[in-house]
């Protein structure tokens, strides 16, 4: 699995957040690399809100500890709102047009999870994005078609409504497929600065999935 | 424009035509890199048969000159029948899904050349490649779209006809969307070494587009 | 030879300069690759002030005008004095080590020429760097070096000295091992935003070396 | 630390080894990625003898378990004889110049361990490397300055004598500067094929520096 943190608050250097707190997001990985836990090591993202209105975006495919960009961007970077996420691939290769996080017109998106069977469903997933959306295909993950999809959805106008949708459709095609596996999905959804924002930290569909088969209960 | 080269023979190893001749491929790219030419520094690729059916296959992005993958690899491989591909994108990222040769079972194919307009078709050509040929779609480029068509339209048992019928095919949808620029497409298409073999040394659609707008004269 | 840039004014998103100008840097990068002058494609470098005292650094393997990360951050760092370097190998291998701009402390470094014979001279060169600086010796350019040699020679208090003594010991070293070759160096030096900076646009050896084979011209 | 395999034998294709087998190099990499040990992710390396005196070459800084290039090649190259080694970075930066099997003419050489305080004995240590020898410090590790001193030292004539006195002088300076870390030291060289060769498979020097500050009891 991924991790990832979100911050908000007044503005700080990202190293602050990412290298110096004792259980810093690279120091996790580092941990992660050294002793008992998952490591995460196929690909690294940052996204930021500054004076722009689109965020900024920074994507790597070497280990986030022997990055010596990251370092310098998150001495110089400074933000009151950014993402930083680290890859545990569940087998999409590891490039960097699959890092997270995702980005479109002012929105960031980043997600920890997985659609069960998601090879046998890519087909079908990425014959529902519509033809404008297209072109902000550019990986192959199953995170980037969720985000996309939820965009289609109506993410910009009716956010809740296009999850809800979006996961739902997915769980159908699953249930198609007579996948067992679950979908697993926990996000967050960011617009820029001055706008509302909001996000789902934690949304295992586990439970919802393999007790009901339906997203009712969101 | 990309450049490349096939090679049919008594095995050799591919140094002694990657490296070696005046006008070797690294050669013309460091070439193009110092002087009067298109440059081609978006990747590279070999691929290249032996005792195993399916052929081996090596991508990288770096340039080919600075490689020392590549050079110690190239010392080492020998093969009596292979192919080598430097790119020019033409637009898609620069990363290794995106680089030829493209394989499929036994099948080695490269391309030089460009659908035009390729940006606003993607949508619709991805829409045409089968379920089960969609695990083979890695990256984003035109040319593995229009391998992977002739693959759905019958490559493997009449290539003649899977190609003009694809060609045809994509041809049309550019008409259809009113795309001035030409399909651009000289290819060469390889399975593996005891079978039959053909290649199209060149075939650009410029000619047949722009005069009859049809594929009927290949 | 390399290509550089050195901005200082008014602070700007580094795009403006890096991107949108007509002869940008990557423009002129993109030109090279398309046409009739030398490419670029060794590797790129950004060293930028902003509030801190030592500099921001990026450095990348990948030519500029295919990297996502580039673009990125260019429309999100601003700056009111950075430096932009393009990368042409005169033999070093290509990694982020060996790209410009160098730093130390709040100075920063980039070089476009060449130590002429380097390789036979690099053990040597390499042994006069003091042992407090030693950590500072990244990669194995002929530019580190010679930045490492001027902070050796006083480079944060007389840099005029520092500059002409270091050349002359090169040049010695050079005449001892009667190379032809000459030493070409125009470099770029820089400290932090408040203080004093300065700079040589241009400061060909060539002349100097086979004329009088002395510093004395500087 | 590091993991690393050796393997001698009927020549066979690499994937036997490195991913066929069910605790294979690579999946223990995976393992460890998943679960309760170190994880490596800071290079990887291959090293392997043919028809060709001098072996080939592979090195490669993302994840072994997530490089396509990796997994078509050991499907594809056959030996007798190969190392394969998956680092876990003890400080110096992740590139492929510090990718373990380090070559010397037809000598492979790869390591497990560490010089104790390294960084501040590099400068010293890098003074000892002859100039005929420094064109081949390619890196910055510990691995390959110790593999150079052991060249300097006479290895190709008298490896028994080279390593121990290679191992002298590095403890010599150990204890000079006062290091308290130990040496740790197993190594695997290797000539070509049809030559004598001979490995130290556990050669751990703690022991033997901790009890005795000496190399007396190799």
């Amino acid at each position: 699995m991924c991790r990832w943190m979100a911050y908000q608050g007044d503005p700080v250097y990202l190293e602050s957040l990412l290298f110096k707190q004792e259980h810093s997001l690279i120091h996790q990985s580092l941990s992660a690399r050294k002793s008992e836990v998952t490591v995460n090591a196929d690909g690294f993202g940052l996204g930021w809100y500054d004076e722009r209105e689109e965020p900024g975006l920074y994507h790597e495919v070497l280990p986030a500890w022997s990055d010596s960009n990251l370092k310098s961007l998150a001495r110089h970077i400074k933000s009151g709102l950014f993402f930083a996420h680290v890859r545990s691939s569940t087998g999409t290769e590891t490039n960097r047009s699959n890092c997270h996080p995702f980005s479109y017109k002012n929105w960031l998106f980043m997600h920890n999870g997985q659609i069960g069977g998601y090879e046998s469903l890519r087909w079908q997933l990425d014959r529902l994005i519509p033809e404008h959306l297209y072109s902000h295909r550019h990986g192959a993950t199953d995170s980037e078609v969720i985000f996309l999809l939820m965009i289609a959805n109506g993410l910009e106008t009716n956010p809740e409504y296009a999850i809800e949708i979006t996961l739902s459709q997915i769980l159908d095609m699953m249930k198609q497929k007579n996948i067992k596996d679950p979908l697993r999905f926990t996000a967050v959804f960011q617009t820029e600065k001055k706008s509302p924002r909001f996000a789902f930290p934690v949304m295992n569909w586990h439970q919802a999935y393999t007790a009901s088969n339906s997203p009712s209960t969101l």
